[in-house]
């Protein structure tokens, strides 16, 4: 290509190894970033440095923060006993939604997945086996997606909490609120009517 | 939001305020950033940077360079009687694929729209005539996009440049290679009617 610009290239490049972000709109990205006040530029590059330098794992939960222990675990009014285990620290953001949740969190930061090399060391099992260890929590929700990974994640780390005497519990299964059951796939209504509670 | 990290929340504002890119899409960006190593956050941001310091507007075409003249402009090969009038910098790339183009170029950056406030002085309008003063350029390919912004760029161009005697030409509309004329609009179909040619 005779049109071929080395800042701008590098630029592209490094738009087009985000998740999701193809060549066509890496391209896009870059030429609309040179269309911007220099000043625009450098608050992005200035974001991009600093969150990844202050943001780190809450080293009780593991979850995303910029301080040493993350607002919901240095929170004195959430209740101690229940750990809700999710696989990423999105999924937090979700629960906090819903404004139903009072417990604390633990992320595990992936599921096991040996066709991956993502065993047990790879998850932050470690951290949550540590926490579990003291006897302040009674109950372990695993909120792990409702996918295969999750599935087995979930399962593995019932395994390893149920001789401490802990009550495990998981998320339900069933028919998303406002949905349609014309569109239920057939997996979902079978766990449906396997769970249904009398009204 | 309980789970409020300003530099995590100040990264995922910056990509949202990039086209395309929406609310979910930035936040998975920013977390994706986050689970990178920390040098390549850092190669991102000076990508970024760079690429708005080095960047600017070859003086002679006004595309995008990081010299003072544009390769394009430098190239002593190429054809300095015709120049090809386009809208976008990117637009430069899709000529330079068909490798059949061996002039030189214009970028209008923009086209003419009044409704955005956008007027002969904010395109490169004053420019392209200093560059036609001098008589060596003998034709104008006018190829701003085929829309009516740029149809009406391409003729309010045609009237300010027919008095110096220079040909002016348009790129011939008509249906796209390969593609199936059950899907071609009318609009495209009447041109190519329009404009057949003996065979």
């Amino acid at each position: 290509m005779a049109y071929n610009i080395a800042p701008l290239a590098e630029l592209i490049n490094q738009f087009e190894r985000l998740p999701s972000i193809g060549k066509k709109t890496a391209q896009r990205l870059a030429f609309y970033i040179l269309t911007q006040p220099k000043e625009r530029a450098e608050a992005f590059a200035r974001a991009l440095t600093d969150a990844r330098e202050k943001i780190h794992f809450c080293k009780e939960c593991q979850c995303l923060t910029d301080m040493e222990v993350c607002p919901i675990c240095a929170d004195s009014t959430r209740d101690r006993t229940t750990i809700c285990v999710v696989e990423d620290p999105k999924d937090i953001l979700a629960f906090e939604r819903t404004r139903e949740y009072r417990g604390i969190y633990h992320v595990l930061h992936g599921t096991l997945s040996p066709l991956d090399n993502i065993g047990p060391d790879q998850l932050k099992i470690k951290e949550l086996m540590a926490r579990l260890a003291d006897g302040t929590v009674t109950e372990v929700i695993m909120a792990t997606n409702p996918t295969i990974e999750g599935e087995a994640t979930a399962s593995y780390l019932s395994r390893l909490i149920k001789p401490m005497g802990i009550r495990i519990t998981r998320l339900a299964y069933g028919v998303p609120v406002g949905s349609d059951l014309e569109y239920a796939d057939e997996v979902t209504l079978a766990r449906a009517l396997e769970g249904r509670n009398d009204i």
